[in-house]
């Protein structure tokens, strides 16, 4: 088969679309020719050599896909040469096969395509896991979403609506504010002309922000505990400005806030099994009424991934970028 | 009645004990003709003039109390003249009487002398939400709990016990660490003399603690992080090492571990009385059953409040230290 390989990490053209051995799925696993791969930005990170794929996974960047199972490995029950699957992936995801643990995939929703598909799985299982596992958003609740038109915080947006929360979202443009009001945000903040925790403070009549979904870590820590609501929940999920900030424990601790911080991809096999299994229970019945949709910038070929890492390096985007099989 | 008032903020003499007006009970409040009272950290904070009573609360220090309902007031119903009870306050314990919302009393347990029932409401109430409610802590888990022996560590150590938990410890002393060693802790570290976070990855093989309770803040912050778990939880219930110390997010995320910090004392009505419902339902049967008991070091008449103070000041003690009215 053909995969996107790293001979030397670096810039964008890192990336060399060549020919590598095919995988083989082992116990517990399917094999799956991709339709669909999409970029994230710890692909980027795994491009400059800053994010080596945890052990025992495929070499080739890609968290997530889309396609139809190949081959089943010993022990796999439940799923069908032929069935048509998005799946959440330890890397491997920009190859024309990629082996996948049986409980990471996810059947492709009604009404969804089957190249739109690869757009969900990482996104969703990182606000479902987050958002709702970890910080239990509730109906009634304020979520404020950093960078509201990424592919995490269109779906954070769209998930929050969904079960009755407000949204608050920091942009950077007015067209990404604009998409993300179309989402349904209800607070939108340009994050160049305004601070965000005064609005979010002012348009939740002082209370701030119940829930607070996070790319940034330092750079936004101090501001984000102060845009909490009493009872708040910070749940950091990528360091964009940097790793380590002054904690105000005072601050955390009069308003009886917490702060989480997570990824998915080191996660256990157990446990990713397990937000993939509550991702399928609660999301995926949103996505086939219709009420959630998968939000997509663009499809390039996946041999032209390096364009896609620049379309994404530069925040060019709104939504997710996928990369099409040949 | 007479109760402790603070004239002027100051050290332990600054507590005189004087006439002032008795309590009026309000709509939903009981009115309890206290038999003891208990000292806490916080207390000593508000004798500083570091910590002001919540508005609405009694100016007198005092969080919790044990005693017998005098009066109802008006809409309080389950609750009689007479009852035996034990209450955790806003303030005014250190008195004759005090107006108690009746979501905050508990019956005396079956088993516990009265007076001694007073050493209960805080340190129960603060163990069980931060590392039941909050921290969620787990049959099997590991807990590690900064000053084993004071009167939070002596109550935490057993309820962790009770659950099926594993417990490390850290104080001061020899002394210290037989009294937690007896009242069920696995792993006794002195922090004069070791490395907390060498001794606990030690004692359970690499692993760390799934959940911290530390009264530390910002002296520890770092070297708790570091000795958590993967999934593990901190939850921060002091301050005594200051409020403000840098939190390697970095760390957190690659651990998927939470910070949360909390405090009683400022919490909302209905947020104590789900507390205390939550304890009546949980620990109240451990100590009818004599699995937990209230730990107290010694009880001293409430007019000598000063000389109670100088003793928890100094850390001179184990478990609660008692103030009887006369």
């Amino acid at each position: 088969m053909h995969a996107i390989t790293i001979p030397e990490p670096g810039g964008p053209e890192a990336l060399v679309w060549d020919e590598v051995p095919d995988p083989v799925p082992g116990e517990g696993e399917v094999l799956v020719e991709v339709v669909a791969g999409a970029v994230n930005r710890a692909d980027i990170l795994q491009r400059q050599g800053f994010y080596d794929p945890p052990p025992g996974a495929s070499p080739y960047p890609g968290l997530e896909c889309s396609g139809r199972i190949a081959a089943l490995g010993p022990g796999v029950s439940g799923w069908a040469v032929g069935d048509e699957v998005a799946a959440l992936l330890a890397g491997g995801g920009y190859a024309e096969k990629v082996a996948v643990p049986a409980g990471q995939l996810l059947p492709v929703p009604e009404g969804v395509d089957l190249a739109q598909a690869a757009a969900l799985p990482e996104v969703v299982c990182t606000v479902w896991s987050n958002v709702f596992m970890v910080a239990h958003l509730n109906p009634g609740e304020t979520l404020l979403v950093h960078g509201g038109s990424s592919g995490i915080g269109t779906m954070a947006i769209q998930l929050a609506k969904a079960v009755g929360a407000k949204v608050a979202v920091t942009a950077g443009t007015k067209e990404k504010l604009e998409r993300c009001a179309e989402l349904g945000a209800d607070i939108l903040i340009n994050y160049r002309e305004q601070d965000f925790v005064a609005e979010v403070k002012e348009a939740t009549g002082g209370a701030g922000a119940d829930v607070i979904l996070d790319n940034m870590g330092a750079k936004y820590l101090d501001r984000n505990i102060q845009a909490l609501a009493v009872n708040g929940r910070l749940a950091i999920i990528g360091m964009q400005g940097g790793a380590k900030a002054e904690l105000n424990i005072g601050t955390l601790l009069s308003k009886r806030a917490a702060v989480s911080a997570t990824s998915l991809r080191a996660r256990p096999l157990d446990e990713k099994a397990a937000i993939v299994a509550a991702v399928r229970e609660h999301v995926w019945p949103l996505l086939a009424a219709g009420h959630v949709r998968p939000v997509v910038d663009r499809a390039l070929p996946m041999p032209e991934a390096a364009q896609a890492h620049r379309v994404v390096e530069e925040s060019g985007h709104i939504g997710k970028v996928l990369l099409l099989t040949p």
